[in-house]
C-alpha cells in the first residue's frame, strides 16, 4: 500500500516541520530539499521516511537546529569544520560550499567535518560541484553495521562514496554507492516482503554466510562490497575503512565502533575519540587541469561508447552511473513520492504534533 | 618450480637492463626500486616478470628510455604532466613529487598524467607520500580486460586505487586493489596450475558467467569488484570508471576501450582521443587539517581497534590493508624472490642479450 505525495506538498510539510524544531528558514528549506532529494532519487531509506528520526534526535539533544558551524582550521585548499551537532543537511551543504571556494582560489578543496550528524544522500553534496564545472566528492562515515573481512564485530558503517562528474552535452556522471554489497535500505525492503536476502550480503553473529534479512538485529552484520574473501570483501572493507578515516581520523569526529548511532534510544557511548559523525568533501575544478570545453567533449565521448556498448541478453544497455536516480527523479517529479504506510502515519503523527499541514 | 635470487642482485640486474635501452643511471635505479618493489610485497604479476615487456615495448618505439617529461598546466593545487612515453616507473615519481610539493605549499596536490606507460604497483607511488606525514593516493588506468556490469564488451582496465595514511606507532594504512573482483594475476595463477576460477571472477564473450582461467583469450572479460548486479558489480564498475576518468579524461590521455595494450604485439588504434595511458596522483598534508600528532594517535587506536576485533572462527585476525604486503617484504629481503621458471628464463635471456650480469 503506497500513497503518493507531490514533492511541492512533501517540501512544504518537511520545511515546515524543521521550523517547528527550531531550524531557521533558510537551513529549513535546505534540509528539505537535502533530505527529499533521496525520496526524489528513489533513495527511499534515506529520505522523508527518516524525518521522524531526526526529530527524535533533536529531542534527545543530539541535533542542534541553530548549529554554530564554524571552521576550525585551513590553509588555502583544505579546510576542518565542526558542524555544531547540526543537521547533516545543513552542515554538509556549508562545507561543500567551502571546498567549492577554495577550489575557485587555488583549483580545488577538501573539507573534513567533525561533530555533524548524517547528511542524507552523499550525492545532494558532490553534485553541488556540477553547476561550477567542477567534480564533486562527498564521504561519510555511519553507524557500525558492518563487519570487516575476518571480523565477527561491527566496525563500520556503510560508509558511502560519491563522485558526480560534469559532462558536456550529456547528463553528468554521478556514481552514489555504499561500500557495502548491498545498501541497508536494500535489506529493508527484503524484511517487509518476508524475503532471503542473497548469500553475500550478510552474516550472522559468528560471522557465517547468512541469508536472513533480519540477522543484524541478532547481532548480524552487513558485509563489505564482495560479499567474501574470494570475491575480494577485503577491497570493500578497505574503502569503508578509507571512507572513515577520511571522514574522521582527519577531521576529530568519531570513527569505526565509535560513530554514534542514528536512532535516539541506542546510547552514545562515553569515553568517545572525537566528535559526532565525519563527513569528507572534495571539489576539483576542471580547468584546473584542462579546458573545460575539452574535457567535456571527452566525457561525452566516454559516456556515449559506454552506453552504446554491446549488452549481455536481457539487459536493454549498459548504464552509467546516475542513469537511474535520474530517471527516477524526472518520473517522481511528475508523479509524486511514493509512501509506504508506516512512513505516511509517521508523517501523520509528525503534522498532528507540529501543527503542520501534510 | 622456483628460484630464489636476493633482491640486491635483481635490483643490479634491472638497473643494468634499463640503463642498455637508454635510460640514464638516476633514472634505471628509479625505475628498477618501482619495479622491484612488487616482487617485494608479492604482488608478482607486476614486477621483473613484466621486464622483458617493457623491453618490448621499448623495441616497438612506444617507450621512450630518455622521456621529456613536462608540466602542461598547473594552479597551486593542480597539474597535468606529460609523461613523454617514459617509463611508468619514472614518470609516476616525479608526478607523485610534484603532489607533495604542491601538498606542502597550499595543503594538497593533484596530478593528472597523460602520454605515461604501466607504473608498476600504484602502492609505490601512494607511499612516496608518508614520510612527509601525509596521505598519498594513486590511481592508473589500464588495457581494457574488464566488462563494465551488463556488458559484453571490454571496456575498463583493472584500474587499481591506492591510498596510503600514515599512522604514529602502528605501520600505515596502505590499501592498493584492483577494482575488479580479482587481479589479473590472480587468474594467471589458476591457469598455470589449471585450476578453475570462482564464479564472479570472469564472464564469456556473451557476458555468462564463466569459471574458465583461459577465458579472457576467447573474447571473455574479468569482472567489476561485486562480480555481479546483484552482488554490486555496478559499484565495482563506477570505481573503476571514476579511475579512468581521472586519470585520462581529466588528462587528456586515452581512455576507456582505447587505452594501449601493455603487450607490444597488440596493434595500438588509430584515431585514439588522447595520448598513452593515464595517472592520477594525490598528496594531503595531515596538519593541513589537524595537527599531525593528534591524526597519528587516533590512526593508532583505529589501527588496533580493528586489528584486535574478534576473528571468525578459523582465522586468526582481522588484517589491517597493507599487513600482508608489509610482512611479504620482511620475508623476502631476507630469503629473496622466488622466480617462476618461465620468469627466470626470460632474464636469462635478457642477460644474454643485453650483457648484463644476473
Amino acid at each position: 500500500m503506497e500513497t503518493n505525495i507531490s514533492y511541492g506538498r512533501l517540501f512544504s510539510f518537511t520545511c515546515a516541520v524543521f521550523e517547528r524544531i527550531g531550524c531557521s528558514p533558510a537551513d529549513a528549506a535546505l534540509a528539505a530539499k537535502v533530505l527529499l532529494m533521496a525520496d526524489l532519487r528513489g533513495v527511499d531509506s534515506h529520505g522523508v521516511a527518516r524525518l521522524s528520526g531526526y526529530v527524535r534526535l533533536w529531542e534527545a539533544g543530539r541535533i542542534d537546529a541553530a548549529p554554530n558551524i564554524h571552521i576550525v582550521h585551513q590553509t588555502p585548499s583544505t579546510a576542518v569544520v565542526d558542524g555544531g551537532s547540526g543537521l547533516g543537511m545543513v552542515v554538509a551543504p556549508y562545507a561543500m560550499q567551502l571546498a567549492i571556494d577554495k577550489a575557485k582560489q587555488v583549483g580545488t578543496g577538501w573539507v573534513s567535518v567533525q561533530n555533524s550528524n548524517h547528511f542524507g544522500i552523499a550525492a545532494a553534496h558532490a553534485m553541488m560541484a556540477l553547476p561550477h564545472d567542477m567534480i564533486g566528492i562527498a564521504l561519510t562515515n555511519a553507524s557500525p553495521l558492518v563487519a570487516p573481512t575476518f571480523s565477527t564485530e561491527r566496525l563500520l558503517g556503510t560508509n558511502p562514496i560519491c563522485v558526480a562528474i560534469p559532462a558536456g552535452n550529456e547528463p553528468p556522471f554521478v556514481a552514489d554507492m555504499a561500500t557495502t554489497t548491498a545498501a541497508n535500505g536494500k535489506l529493508e525492503i527484503l524484511q517487509r516482503k518476508n524475503l532471503e536476502a542473497p548469500a553475500g550480503w550478510i552474516q550472522d553473529k559468528e560471522g557465517k554466510i547468512s541469508t536472513n534479512p533480519h540477522e543484524l538485529k541478532s547481532g548480524g552484520a552487513l558485509l563489505p562490497l564482495g560479499g567474501d574473501r574470494e570475491h575480494g570483501s577485503h577491497k570493500g572493507y578497505a574503502l569503508g575503512a578509507i571512507v572513515d578515516i577520511l571522514s574522521a581520523v582527519l577531521s576529530g569526529a568519531n570513527y569505526g565502533p565509535w560513530v554514534p548511532p542514528f536512532v535516539s534510544f541506542l546510547p552514545v557511548g562515553d569515553d568517545l575519540p572525537g566528535k559526532g559523525i565525519g563527513h569528507f568533501f572534495g571539489a576539483m575544478r576542471v580547468d584546473a587541469f584542462r579546458p573545460a570545453g575539452d574535457f567535456k567533449k571527452h566525457m561525452d565521448q566516454w559516456i556515449h561508447r559506454f552506453r552504446t556498448a554491446i549488452p549481455v541478453v536481457g539487459q536493454e544497455k549498459v548504464l552509467i552511473p546516475g542513469d537511474p536516480e535520474r530517471e527516477m527523479e524526472k518520473q517522481r517529479m511528475q508523479t509524486g513520492i511514493p509512501l509506504l504506510k508506516p512512513v505516511l502515519e509517521d508523517l501523520q503523527y509528525l503534522a498532528e504534533r507540529f501543527e503542520c499541514a501534510l
